[in-house]
């Protein structure tokens, strides 16, 4: 995970001191695309005192970030001018339709990052400072935020989820999509399957966003929402399928069964429910990206972690579904676990 | 510098995920050393529940937190029980003699920390966002702390240092310790050469630390003291060396020669000075802990930098030091720049 800042072989202590130093990391790639850094890069910004310019900064204050930047790999320096490195070419500029800087927004809100200012106390209470039921309370605007922004870091699996939860099913079905967000999910479903209407749930701030998106791709009028707790709402149907995308891990095993319950109460028979979550491999520790989401889950919930397959197997089980089955998403650290009902 | 977390080949976000949740890095690193995690691992707390009851904390909050460890290089999982990498064997666990966990404290110091909270103004603005003169403002507790956490990390180096800076001078010689902090250079070279007697300047608080380290390392009786800022105190003298360790990066250029001329002038003919700092290649991007230190120096200073070793040839050359030669310091990200009085 570390670079080897030392000279010469044998033990070092780069790794702590890389660690201790990490979030500077995760400053520097901010503050660049706060102060828009890697457009004015793209739109042709070399040297640190055009880059200073564009940004309305500083030069010192630029060199320094971009050389830092080129250090973590985010940026490429020749002589004293800066220009993309692939990632950021791709990943970070905003004219890239794969740009995914919004998700700064939602990964640096105070409801994700605060708790882990106070993680000692975390890991003694086993549970997150926030108040209430954490992330997870009733309306949280963070969600509006995760709505708006995370889109571009989800966008990806969208297709691939969507042909997985669908599994060449054609003709008209009716899709629940639980904690649908910004929807890409539903909408893709919605757009795999040009016969397939979905109703969306979540808070009504969010199923706002939802619906624009549903609208921009050109799916409103067969796209519905119902503003309310997953818990509580009526979840209509029955439907054919139900997608529960990024939502159970937020949740203790048991809080997931109930949940899972109500899923099925509200499929038809043969009904399937498909997850997208970030599932660790049995030991919890690989691979690493869905391994180190636990951490987010104990700072922000209650009871929530990235759930292991046979944990997610249990659960779906002990709801009432058969047939339970991970698939990997190509390119991307999440896996679609998929039950049907028994 | 970051994990592949993705499946499959070709360009990913990876690296930008990767740097967007670095801080969570530091945070559980930070958490293990403050809830002592690593002494419970040494003496033999092996399963999650073990090590929590040892540490006073919840089984969910340790289990969580050693696997994220895990991931992160810092700890070994097996089954569900939790050893010593390497890394934390040698570098983390209060037992073993090399430990740097005492760092956390001053790199998570406010001082140090806070203004990369702020980092966009930072940047707009080329200069700390801290009061007065930053992280050198007159009598800052935080050097107090450096002193009493730092030295594990500066240890290994003054070894080194000393032979370097000594270069085989025998025989009786005096040596000025500028801003001496823990004061370990200047007592390392009073031990390396026992006829040589040190006069150690820094902030009168953090002056009690280097004494009652030269009093523990038996070299009391060469070891004197000199409060004050290096700037305006009496820097005594003719001296035969002087150290100048982790000091200029704080000052601008103009300041660095500024004081590199008071330091000439309290030196005897053919005396010699001293450096230990991060020094980045020309290119400014390389080698990695020296080049990614300028941005500490950015947000927490006035005018500060990492400095290329042609910068501070040009310093020394300018306050009439010649013979400017740079060696680096084995193991270790840090280069000793010595010039003779010319």
């Amino acid at each position: 995970m570390a670079s080897a800042p030392t000279r010469g072989e044998g033990p070092s202590p780069a790794l702590v001191f890389d660690t201790l130093f990490a979030y500077q990391r995760t400053a520097a790639l901010r503050t660049a695309i706060e102060l828009d850094v890697f457009r004015a890069i793209g739109e042709g910004a070399a040297d640190a005192a055009s880059i200073a310019r564009r940004c309305a900064a500083s030069e010192r204050g630029i060199r320094i970030l971009c050389d830092f930047l080129t250090v973590q790999g985010l940026l490429v320096k020749e002589g004293t001018t800066y220009r993309h490195s692939e990632t950021s070419a791709l990943f970070l500029d905003p004219r890239s339709p794969a740009c995914v800087a919004s998700t700064a927004r939602f990964l640096g809100n105070p409801m994700v990052q605060e708790p882990f200012d106070h993680l000692a106390d975390v890991v003694r209470s086993g549970r997150t400072v926030l108040a209430g039921e954490g992330s997870v309370e009733p309306e949280n605007p963070a969600w509006v935020e995760f709505a708006h922004s995370m889109a571009p870091m989800m966008a990806p699996m969208a297709a691939p989820l969507g042909v997985i939860a669908l599994d060449g099913t054609q003709g008209p079905i009716s899709v629940l999509d639980i904690a649908a967000g910004h929807g890409l999910f539903g909408i893709e479903v919605a757009k795999q399957n040009p016969e397939a209407r979905i109703l969306a749930v979540d808070w009504a701030s969010v199923l706002e966003v939802a619906r624009a998106n549903a609208a921009r791709a050109g799916v409103a009028d067969r796209y519905q929402t119902r503003p309310g707790s997953a818990f509580d709402v009526d979840l209509g149907g029955p439907h054919d399928l139900a997608l529960l995308t990024n939502f159970l891990h937020h949740f203790d095993a048991p809080t997931c069964v109930r949940l899972l319950e109500r899923v099925r109460a509200a499929l038809a028979p043969g009904g399937r429910v498909a997850t997208l979550e970030f599932v660790p491999n049995e030991d919890r520790v690989s691979p690493p990206m869905a391994a180190a989401f636990g951490l987010t889950m104990l700072a922000t919930t209650v009871g929530g972690d990235a759930y292991t397959f046979r944990e997610l197997a249990a659960m779906y089980q002990a709801a009432g579904f058969a047939d339970v089955a991970p698939h990997a998403v190509p390119h991307g650290p999440h896996t679609v676990v998929v039950g049907r009902v028994r």
